[in-house]
């Protein structure tokens, strides 16, 4: 459905990442395990730094937010105040032939003949009891007792009227004695009374429908159904009586193999497992979904410890699990991802009301969003997270036109939630969502007070009152971002080679915050021990304070291109000059930017105070 | 067995933890999970200084260690490759009785007698049938056809001579007729062939052993084995013939009941889930416990991605998960935890041996362990990082002496192991392992190759020919190391409070490289505008580049013994002197050092170069 090209972008980005170490496919020599990734040398310093930035941005550059780092296996209670194990599903439909499970919202509509099969029957013993017959009787014999038989299981009788069968098939009988000479072969009786007593028959009374394009593909459909009663544990089996039907966009049949689907059913995402020596109900537990209950759960915890007072925040990273049925888009939608999720806690507006004499809304005129104030309300706070977030998306280089902001509508919000908004970024398979903010009341405490039977009443030593704090969540996805920055910095130009001939670059812009690598550093030649000697101390200056690549393999021109497709923003070149060729360059490097591939001569004792600034 | 004030101290120790946000039990709020545990704010912060120190001093300050960052599901191959899913187990016991399941080498060992009962059967109904009779008669009755019917059971025969029983039934029916007056009651026939023909009685042929102190406790041990037939089934056990036979020290019963223990067997450690929509065995997947193997498993992208050479390293942070029978000493033994593995890869000796003509063993006089050498064979690298590991706690502020250095001993390694150290570390509940330094051959890559039929041979580019590199691999968890520095930083003084009085103080000697908070900055007096202002700006001044904790609140002695239990390095007070009240101290603060309580006069512009380099 998506674009071609567009596809092969994404094709070259998931290929520039293997390449180069940014992502790889997990347990990939084992043929990989879908929906999981792993992030090689480049790929897991550029999720370091995306991580490192937002928890300092959250805490270290805040009086107002501390930190939180929760196990991702939590008592199985906590999932079920939050409502997770009840809600946390997606509707599933089996096919009921060949197993194959697909999301009841992602079936694909067939149109085509149904033919439903009303049942079958086991012929296999009756194979087995063909075998003292000569060769070329036993399909007749067998075809002549399948009618016979068959046509009682179609009058779907409880008791088989032998005597009738034996009279028919007495006749059948007397012409295949002539036909194959069955001198000397068992007695039709013995055939009749051993497989037409009821009980030699394997039957199902299950129909199946089967959806096939045209009418003449019946055979299709026969083998199909038979595939479905072979599953059912009949050996050889024998379809009853068919009726067709003419579907058109239907959703009740497998995309696979046409065969018919179950009705929907509910299938929780959460991952499960059990914890202690014993496997029992009692002992399953789950991997986190989110990390946000966590937060919720160790509220009380946090406030009694930490001298914080509402509004305050708890911010965490970690690991969360979703057993996702279609994991897709690279590591977009995968199984095993990563979260930044902060729960801001507020005062619920009557306090603020009763405290400062009115509560600000969107709409108050003086409002100034970078400087909270007392007299905020939730809606206020919303939107100055909403905010807050964007401009730290800018901030690592994510620029506002390649966000999206998307409020719900108010059918779209979940019951709990008073406003949500959906910060998206333009992937070139689509616009979708980073982070959502939500504006979630005092649910998620509520319930786990219920829950817990713990109260999760806050007292505000200003208001002089308790309360359960209300609560606005920014939540971002760590690996999304990471695509999404990948995304946004990948670029293909044109550069000179060492030969000054234009060629195709492979660049990624990457913002040096986030960069892998902040600088690489080359001496000009390998073999001259002085200039290399030289590239190390410049190499052991930086390094204490940065992710330093020292490559001193190939032409300069072939180092600086590894490195852009690296994303490292700078490249220092040591050379004879920096020895003192010229002296009035001793002790100076060639600096070359990345993106501008301008390349300009600076001391170096003036390298830390140009580069460190902006990695800050 | 441990010393109690050792427990004491511990207990000090948790408390505190809890107390000011570093640690606190999973999921409280619903009665905890058992070996799982949550940083809370400050802990969170000291766990990422821990892992963020170990990732810079592998990967940004060496050339030769690059890092990856996997998931914690892999393919369930790889934990067959590893033989983690053949061999990764402990030997359990389980209590036939009570269900209790116990490691086999943690039973206590019991003396005393043990009585075997050779079965049981079902009175319940046979209680139900004697509701008729009147209530005196009941318990007669159902002891002579106990008496009978047991006297059949034991005989261990599979039928009933009814009428043998029925025989001397009838005598004694003669008497309860007469004692009890039956008359109008049931016959006794009715009695007899409904609940001795061979099916009312459900019977358990199970034999069971129960172990009490004493010969005359019998009826506890009845009591006990009664329990164990109601597990399977019996309503109303009655028991067969007990022998009873003295033991000592025996292992075989439960230290719980005293109930018998079955046979050790295997207990897989791995947590097992389901990964898609389908669950079946072959959809089983584990989460990691090690993060290692997904290194080898990578080992192969890695090297085609990373220019990487032999000897080179590739190292992961990240969770694991060990499903612990008995997790113990607070976060020393969890079933979540974090774990910090390198794999150095090396040369095999034959390679070296040709290319450097010689191999250098510990025996070589001219070794230099800190410049690592061409010529180094797996003896001198495993020792090298042996060293290099030890070098980082001392820098982390865990000194040599706070350290044991165990070599294990030939018939304590694994079967593929060289050579293995563990350095300890002296808890106050034991000396225990901190991290363990394995030189592991190529074992792990070449099973991975067995199992995979992915070649893991590299192609040495300076030798000119390929090889399955050796790997020495030192393995630290995160988590005790953290309670490490806890315990080594916990301390007891005294300090003098506001008026001078000495009072007792809990402090926390964190080196400031690991402490959560780096400085503590206090406004004098919170009521003074122009102090708070300053100490903002201050405040301000230090953000960008370090943790810092604003307190405004209380005397100043309070701040500091607030800080010192926090284990922040240096406090900073904002007074009148700052503010220019003796001119010559305008802009200078008081830096209170935590250890030595001394106070001086710095400048403002002068505390990020006298703090930063601490920091480090």
């Amino acid at each position: 459905m998506a674009d071609p090209k567009i596809n092969e972008l994404m094709e070259r980005i998931v290929s520039l990442c293997k390449r180069r170490g940014f992502i790889f496919q997990s347990s990939e020599i084992y043929g990989g395990i879908n929906g999981f990734w792993d992030y090689g040398p480049l790929g897991a310093e550029l999720k370091r730094n995306v991580k490192d930035l937002w928890w300092r941005s959250m805490t270290q550059q805040r009086d107002d937010v501390v930190g939180l780092d929760a196990t991702i296996i939590m008592h199985p209670s906590v999932w079920k105040a939050s409502g997770h194990v009840d809600t946390f599903s997606d509707p599933m439909v089996d096919c009921k032939v060949c197993g194959k499970r697909f999301r009841a919202d992602q079936v694909d509509p067939q149109s085509g003949i149904a033919f439903r099969f009303a049942g079958a029957y086991d012929a296999s013993e009756l194979q087995t009891a063909l075998l003292p017959y000569p060769e070329a009787a036993r399909p007749v014999i067998k075809a002549e007792l399948i009618r016979l038989a068959g046509a009682w299981f179609t009058k779907d009788s409880s008791s088989l009227n032998v005597s009738e069968v034996a009279d028919d098939f007495k006749q059948a009988w007397a012409r295949f004695e002539t036909e194959f000479k069955l001198d000397g072969c068992p007695p039709m009786t013995d055939l009749l009374s051993a497989y037409l007593d009821g009980t030699h028959f394997q039957r199902s009374n299950e129909a199946v429908t089967v959806i096939v394009p045209e009418p003449n593909h019946k055979p299709r459909a026969e083998k199909i159904a038979k595939e479905f009663y072979r599953r059912r544990g009949l050996k050889a089996p024998e379809l009853l009586a068919a009726t067709a039907t003419t579907v058109e966009n239907s959703i009740a049949y497998c995309g696979e193999c046409g065969g018919e689907l179950t009705a929907p059913r509910p299938f929780n995402l959460m991952f499960d497992t059990t914890v202690g020596p014993v496997r029992s109900d009692e002992n399953i537990a789950y991997l986190r979904p989110e990390t946000a209950q966590a937060i919720f759960v160790q509220f009380k915890n946090v406030v009694d410890s930490s001298r914080v007072k509402v509004p305050f925040g708890i911010a965490q990273v970690g690991k969360a699990f979703r057993n996702e049925v279609t994991p897709r888009n690279f590591t977009f939608r995968s199984r095993e991802f990563e979260q930044m999720e902060l729960e801001f806690f507020i005062r619920p507006d009557e306090v603020i009301s009763t405290l400062a004499g009115r509560v600000a809304t969107l709409a108050d005129p003086d409002l100034d969003l970078a400087n909270p104030q007392r007299h905020w309300g939730w809606e206020v706070w919303h939107k100055y997270w909403v905010e807050q977030r964007i401009r730290w998306y800018e901030s690592i280089g994510l620029p506002r036109v390649s966000l999206e902001e998307y409020w719900q509508k108010k059918e779209e919000l979940a019951h709990y939630a008073r406003a949500t908004v959906d910060i998206l970024f333009k992937f070139p398979f689509g616009t979708q969502e980073l982070e959502g903010i939500a504006a979630r009341g005092n649910f998620d405490l509520t319930q786990h007070q219920q829950h817990s039977g713990k109260s999760m009443e806050y007292f505000d030593e200003e208001a002089k009152q308790k309360y359960v704090p209300h609560v606005i969540e920014p939540s971002a996805g760590v690996d999304r971002l990471v695509l999404a920055l990948i995304c946004q910095a990948y670029c293909e130009d044109e550069a000179p080679d060492d030969k000054g001939k234009l060629e195709k670059r492979i660049v990624l812009r990457f913002h040096p915050r986030i960069a892998p690598v902040k600088v690489g550093v080359f001496p000009l030649l390998k073999n001259r021990p002085e200039l290399v000697e030289k590239a190390r101390a410049v190499r052991d200056l930086l390094r204490p304070h940065m992710n330093v690549f020292y490559d001193d393999t190939g032409a300069i021109g072939r180092r600086y291109r590894r490195q852009d497709e690296a994303g490292t923003p700078f490249c220092l070149t040591i050379d004879f000059d920096t020895l003192g060729e010229t002296p009035e360059l001793r002790d100076t490097v060639t600096l070359r930017d990345r993106d501008t591939m301008k390349q300009e001569r600076v001391r170096i004792d003036e390298l830390l105070p140009r580069i460190l600034p902006l990695l800050r």
